[in-house]
């Protein structure tokens, strides 16, 4: 050290020089131990109940309590009012929106009804209110079966712990009216000792067991997908008991699952103008989304549609569940560096494109149906009739499968895209079948096309009595709903004195 | 100082701490002053020249001297041999790999002979061996416009100066025979003097002009693309003078040149089978690639497919342009962090889904040329057949679009996608109509299609005699090439007398 200290002796400038430098390096140094702590610190920050919530309580402003920064923004699902080019958060009405729906739904219960996807916390009430639920006059009354309340509510896991799995699906909707009450939220994705994700319903477990795959095993990271893919699938109900399940035993593309049902010879419907053996596709949402980048790079649904925010210094997950449009600073930019511009224009070329196909689809698809009716009419036979029919059901399986999960178009715009093609194929070759039919039977002019340019026009054609199906709603709402919510309330009464 | 200077005294450690820091300090300045340095001395890389190369100078062994690193990479593109799953880089015989093609262009000259197109520096050779240029026998004869040679090499900016450009491009190919035999090279997209970018091809330049863009001012990055955009793009000879012209005034989308094209009832030639008015795709390229997200996000053609390439410490532009598949570490690696397999898969799912669709489109337009056929052959009139036609044209119109540019699929795997539904539903349509047609003439069963399994069977049932082609053009090979080729050995010794 004799050097040093000879400069430091000799030249005091040179004790001035090394103290900056030290300095400045303890400087860096702390900031470095600053963000490591930070992040050791948000680790390590402990579940602190201040109110114990029991296993399958069903409540989430009981959940609340614990967790006042997640449960205000679950609680925003109700303040939804966003509009996008294709799809907001506002309740729309689709049918209205686009009444080639009604007939391409005929005879099902979507044509009588059918809104944009709203808020979780809607669930309950818009399970109630849509016509497609009909209007039960007692516990056993239909038209849904019980499964259908399967992704609604927290009262699901609490039912199922309660009766079991095969015997909660059992019956009609309206048995489970009064215990199925709390809208989704809290008990259906965690855990209430520790808060962790939790896979809740069987059907998913199910679904992947039979694939070899053991879910409650699954990361963090991947749960943060599997807790929205509890409902945002393709499913349908199994056989007399009407068990939850997912089509997935083949694959997940449209087309494996198109064959799954065909060879269980499984229909949704029988369509009231073609009388094609039709399907509905659900939303199978979390299926598409597997087929575009961001999942493939490991993406989770939560990265994007529940973004961290930060209240102050305080980072939380945003259960305010949305189109991250809406969000475009704390769900794209996070690792896109585009403007909001940019970025929203990037989605809605994906969407256009896809819209595109989408129309022209149904166009085809709506004048198949139409023309397949009056085949019928002018006496086709079933043989005759049997290659276009499936041509239909399959071209609208696809269409279905590809609109059905809104986001999709942009999840997985090319794949969507491509399917939406192999739908305007199959439609186009059932109007081909069609014509030869008609030919035979000495139509040989273009089948008239009504007006179904707005939704009445629409259903009057397919010959709903929409007076009737909205009266039956008003007493059904004014004389059982009230029971519900009374024999619910005393229920959760009871459970406070627990 | 005082404090430090007693430390120094006291304890003998502190010396040497401070020692430490101020050596990690300035061993920190160190790397970043290099890392400066480095960037400004490869700003600063003077342009010296060896020998001095005179504007028009058609010969890049010419030019080569001067830029030896880049010429050894650009005589690379004589040595490709990549294969990838759909496009690769060797002379691929592409009528035997799908003899669709063969039916889809019948009394084209792509139904003689159509190849995977290899690298820039047999552009020469190859436009002289396909049979689609046929075998001339003087400089009068076709069967080709001269303005085929446009896109070929270097001499042609020579030949427009010496003869001006609308001269340049009347009568037929042979008769720029001994003029153009340098490949593409250094002279169609770098200025002599600067080595700066430049458009050399008049055709660009009037494109933009029309619609007010004077691209002589383009910035250096979007030359890196313009310069590619020069030959890569689709294009029509106008008029008898067969003027190069690019269909661009109503924009460059798939359906915006289709109403161009439409609207100046412009065709490429007629259906040999159908006697459907057809259009032939070249290879828009440089349009598609305008719909994907690379080119939105400001990547030029150059940084995928000319990517650098360092030898030792100097990086160069790699001139041996290529897929980018065959060098995923220096090309998608520059930004995305995934593994080579990862990526090569992400280019294969969007090559497959557009695969998928342009099958299903070729199936369809090769029976709807077929269907229509046996139309004209029991007695249809030119009036019933006239929507078929239309749909037929516009069908494969935008799967030709689709098809013709090689990496669209990757480039823009949507759109590509989205045009291939469309090219779907018109060819579904053109059967529909001719199924109508048939029935009215009493054909009531299927069209049988003929065995067309290879290019053989193909070009036979179209009509070729392709002994008669082959020894053609064997005849014009031995003939015409030697006396083109002595000619112009004599005239770049003037050159280098001059």
């Amino acid at each position: 050290m004799s050097f040093i200290k000879k400069m430091f002796d000799e030249k005091p400038w040179f004790g001035w020089a090394l103290f900056g430098t030290a300095m400045t390096t303890i400087f860096l140094l702390g900031i470095l131990a600053a963000s490591i702590m930070e992040r050791r610190a948000e680790a390590l920050i402990a579940f602190k109940p201040v109110v114990k919530v029991k296993q399958l309580d069903p409540r989430n402003e009981v959940w609340g309590k614990n967790f006042p920064k997640e449960y205000s923004t679950f609680l925003q699902t109700g303040e939804m009012d966003f509009e996008s080019k294709y799809n907001g958060n506002k309740l729309k009405d689709m049918l209205a929106d686009d009444p080639n729906l009604v007939v391409l739904w005929a005879g099902y219960g979507f044509s009588k009804d059918y809104n944009q996807p709203r808020g979780h916390i809607y669930a309950i009430k818009d399970m109630r209110d849509t016509l497609r639920t009909g209007a039960p006059t007692n516990d056993k009354d239909g038209p849904m079966p019980a499964t259908c309340w399967t992704c609604k509510s927290p009262d699901v896991p609490r039912m199922m712990n309660k009766e079991g799995i095969a015997e909660y699906y059992k019956g009609k909707w309206s048995r489970h009216g009064s215990e199925i009450v709390n809208p989704i939220g809290c008990g259906d994705c965690h855990d209430p000792d520790t808060m962790n994700l939790k896979i809740t319903r069987p059907a998913l477990i199910e679904a992947f067991q039979r694939q070899g795959i053991d879910i409650t095993k699954a990361t963090h990271q991947e749960k943060r997908s599997l807790v929205c893919a509890q409902c945002h699938v393709e499913y349908y109900f199994k056989g007399k008991g009407k068990y939850l399940t997912f089509p997935w035993d083949k694959g997940t593309n449209v087309e494996d699952m198109e064959k799954y049902y065909d060879e269980i010879k499984f229909k949704d419907w029988t369509h009231k103008l073609s009388r094609a053996p039709m399907l509905k596709a659900q939303h199978p949402g979390y299926e598409t989304a597997q087929h575009g980048i961001h999942a493939q790079r490991g993406v989770s649904c939560a990265d994007c549609h529940m973004p961290y925010v930060t209240d102050g210094g305080v980072k939380s997950t945003d259960h305010h569940i949305q189109s991250p449009l809406n969000n475009i600073n704390r769900s794209c930019q996070t690792c896109h560096r585009e403007s909001e511009e940019t970025l929203k224009k990037n989605v809605y070329d994906k969407q256009d494109r896809a819209h595109d196909l989408r129309m022209k689809a149904e166009k085809h698809l709506v004048r198949a149906h139409i023309e397949a009716k009056k085949a019928w009419d002018v006496g086709a036979k079933k043989d005759e009739m049997k290659k276009a029919l499936t041509l239909i059901r399959h071209a609208q399986w696809r269409w279905d499968y590809a609109v059905a999960s809104h986001g999709a178009a942009f999840h997985a715009g090319q794949e969507i895209t491509r399917i939406l093609g192999t739908a305007i194929e199959k439609a186009v070759e059932a109007r081909r079948e069609l014509t030869k039919v008609l030919y035979n039977h000495g139509v040989k002019t273009d089948v008239k096309i009504p007006d179904l340019s707005t939704k009445a026009k629409a259903q009057a054609y397919i010959g709903w009595d929409m007076k009737k199906l909205n009266a039956d709603k008003a007493r059904f709402k004014k004389n059982l709903i009230p029971k519900w919510d009374k024999k619910a309330k005393a229920r959760h009464e009871a459970m406070d004195k627990e």
